[in-house]
């Protein structure tokens, strides 16, 4: 529409990170490679969307938390951020099955793998969840610990040693490869957009994700994602990952556990007023799944 | 694992209907031509995925309403369907915009298109909705709606003229196509998986969807979609369809809603029990939610 | 791996046109609104794939041309673009079928449809093409094309009176546009990487594709991405787009078609110097192929 | 179109083996759970897009050669299969990154992993071939290989016993597991289209590819898909596998190579129907292509 010149939309806060080094574990790491886009590349495409229809909801911040809460994602995807990152082969096995992102991983096909392994600390050695057959809950008392640290390392020296073995034969290096251990670290340059990068953080800095992805995922969300686009890091926060769902049958049930006292037109609106529902549609939108839950 | 003779997994129900012509709007339809798996195949790729884990999941059921509920949402990609459809350009301008499936629509570059619009009757003109911007409200009055149907007649058949004139007079077919008018119908085979099928009906079933896609939407989940995976269908409408979703800050407000004596673990189990959370672990989770809105 | 401060990666032929509206059939036109990634973002992840293996491919166009080449088009997946469109919903319907972009069109639902439609010149009505069923071949004589154009002009005014009459009765958009011909423009914002906008162009800039979209199409090639990535651009052209398939069949056929005086090593090595394949590789790639024809 | 009752589309030579176990390396195997479609499937689709356009190209064989031919990728995207698959890790790592598939992964957050390692034998280990810094050419001598795998047993030995000794402990599966070697097998349930397994043959059966992978995709294509859609993976040998593509610059150089004397159109027409060019079409495509070549 407008024809003068443009600039490239940027962050900033974000800029001033490029290419630093984010540690995570032992040895692994993340940093801005480049982006695209900042919150305002989300509102511009939301406006070409609505066209007019945007003017009710005045400022940008509306805007966002409005696309956010009614899973309109697509404009999220204006946005892309391209990572570097050093991470175990066992946590990348997971990172990898988030299809929606572009990745060009080093190749042990072509150059020899690094001997650098994610090691545990003897205090860092987690118990098996007893309700949770995929998790972890509380850790192994220390004593314990320091024998699988030291037999860790052995195995780890053990590993490297047959490896390099092999690489002096004249053993190809594809082949070569074959026993190393999943603790091994790998690099990776991983692009995506944000409505992919959303999704891949609620459920990665979910508290059932595995400790490793986890703090990859948090450091990417509270150093990065927050520095990058505040305005949508903010609507992430309240309406994902803070977020509760409610099926129909727990909706019946928590219309019994509500005080029929309390849920006027004007305490309600009040409420909302209070806890920061700014938005008049926001609040009207409240009131309507009130009047949901409580079958009105 | 096991080695014998399989039979490839079929839906009975489904294979009632294969090639069925189930009718939409005036000239639209949809039939099912084909399809992969059924409730069990989603099942046995749980499975798969969890080992002896799925063990305290005792049935089939619970298992996929687990998975639904966590939107483990992998498994329900091994299903797939293939429908026929004949839909107007208008819609199929939304429907398209699902990018996860697979179409092979009619081209009118290499056919000619047949004189096929769909048209609105006198008492079927939608208003305007006030507080929706994108939405209509209500319908206009017959008497003016009369006239709004046999102007839009007029205005298809002059646009049918126009083209006609174009092809006699040998004018290329993808040429002459330019000013055919929106309600055209075209059709198509659209073949997707389940889980992007369970995303499309959760937003074009929705009611601020568009009555005419929304017309196809809750037919292919009515008709199609409940005789296929029935359990599926079932645990789609309990925590999707008919579920809600409370931001951090609706949280906050609820937890002021709740009449601090019905919050008893026994009451609450009592309830949950009453209101079909069958499972200890479904009922336990929805604890730990009210646990969470109440904040202790 | 540097920790040092990074700077985005630029493309100062593209800065220069940001922004910039090139104009397209009567009324449409493309603006590139943004961008991420250049030639070198290309090298620097192929870089990171292959490690040390590079190093023998010496310059940043060789590797380029060696990735297209070799169909690895992982690397280009980390150049992404952001066009804003105009473009006619006849075009359109062809341009949304690329899954692989992210799109916010214009919502007719929520804004009202301006009055513009592609109109065809008298002397741009292209006839039926007699061997290609769904392809144009040469033009209608002018006074014939006089009279549809008039007759095009006809229909598009009747066909927004009747919209206007609709939208004055209080019709709701989402229903008042279903009758606008495919002529009338719609705008949009295009986000799309560099790998999948490679195959965009292979089959859009295409002979067989309609001129319209092959309007498009050989604009943001020639225009936009030749400024952008001017590496991948030439490599584009040599290695895609003027290059030829042969099938085993084809193969065959040439074999009988070659002079078997003119296939020593030495007369092919200096032909293919000639012809600028410049690295030893590709001269070694290419004999390779010519064994393959001549069955050695 | 047809309103009859419907069977799904079935393929009785893919029926014989459905659930049978193929073997690969030494304790892997896939096995076909499912699928959907076959190459009257593919056929049926294509006829959907190009309506009347299609009667031209008389039979099936003739259609789907066709598409194949010219890239009309779509109605190959109607076909999917399910398999099941027993893998090394190493090499599940590589196939993994075909994103455009769905996987179900056996866990092991919630299973303990099996005590199975790809094992290589004393004559096959790979040399690291000199030319090609990614690949392997010919094999160890066999008293080097002897002690490689003694060696290998051993290390594969210490990382079950670290395992074992870490879940003993109780230890968390989804931390023991770290370091395991990449040699481990892993299962997956795999499910593809059609259109996307072709790309995965491409990639994959290409003589680059690593052999373990390589092996995998050998069988399906020779055992699978050649009983599933025998039209279709004829047409694939023909014109992907065993394709070769010319750049522009090859096209100049094999221009020269040409015998001028044996391009007449009697003569090329002639050899294009001995070597199996059956359509007139494919012919007339054929001699095009010659004539690029030469220029004429």
């Amino acid at each position: 529409m407008e024809a003068e010149r443009l600039q490239r939309a940027s962050s900033p806060a974000l800029d001033e990170i490029l290419g630093q080094q984010f540690n995570v574990l032992d040895r692994g790491f993340i940093r801005v490679v480049d982006y695209m886009g900042n919150d305002s590349s989300i509102v511009q495409a939301a406006r070409v969307s609505y066209g007019k229809g945007t003017k009710t909801i005045s400022d940008d911040e509306g805007l966002i938390r409005y696309l956010m809460r009614h899973d309109h994602t697509s404009p999220f995807e204006m946005c892309d951020i391209k990572l570097h990152v050093k991470v175990p082969m066992d946590a990348w096995r997971q990172w990898i099955r988030h299809r929606t992102a572009s990745v060009n991983e080093i190749s042990s096909r072509y150059s020899e793998v690094k001997d650098e392994r994610q090691q545990t600390l003897p205090d860092a050695w987690r118990l098996q969840s007893k309700d949770n057959k995929q998790g972890s809950k509380g850790y192994l008392e220390q004593s314990l610990g320091e024998n699988l640290t030291i037999n860790e390392l052995e195995l780890q020296q053990h590993a490297q040693q047959v490896y390099q073995e092999r690489i002096d034969l004249g053993v190809a290096k594809e082949q070569a490869r074959k026993d190393l251990p999943l603790s091994t670290y790998t690099e990776a340059y991983w692009e995506i957009d944000l409505k992919n990068l959303i999704h891949f953080l609620t459920l990665r800095m979910e508290s059932h994700a595995q400790l490793e992805i986890r703090s990859y995922a948090s450091l990417i969300g509270e150093e990065i994602v927050s520095r990058w686009v505040p305005l949508t890091w903010q609507a992430f926060k309240d309406y994902r990952l803070n977020a509760i769902k409610l099926s129909a049958q727990e909706i019946e049930i928590i219309s019994k556990l509500i005080d029929p006292n309390r849920v006027s037109e004007e305490y309600l609106n009040s409420l909302a007023q209070q806890q920061g529902l700014t938005t008049k549609v926001e609040r009207a939108e409240f009131i309507k799944k009130v009047r949901r839950i409580t079958g009105e």
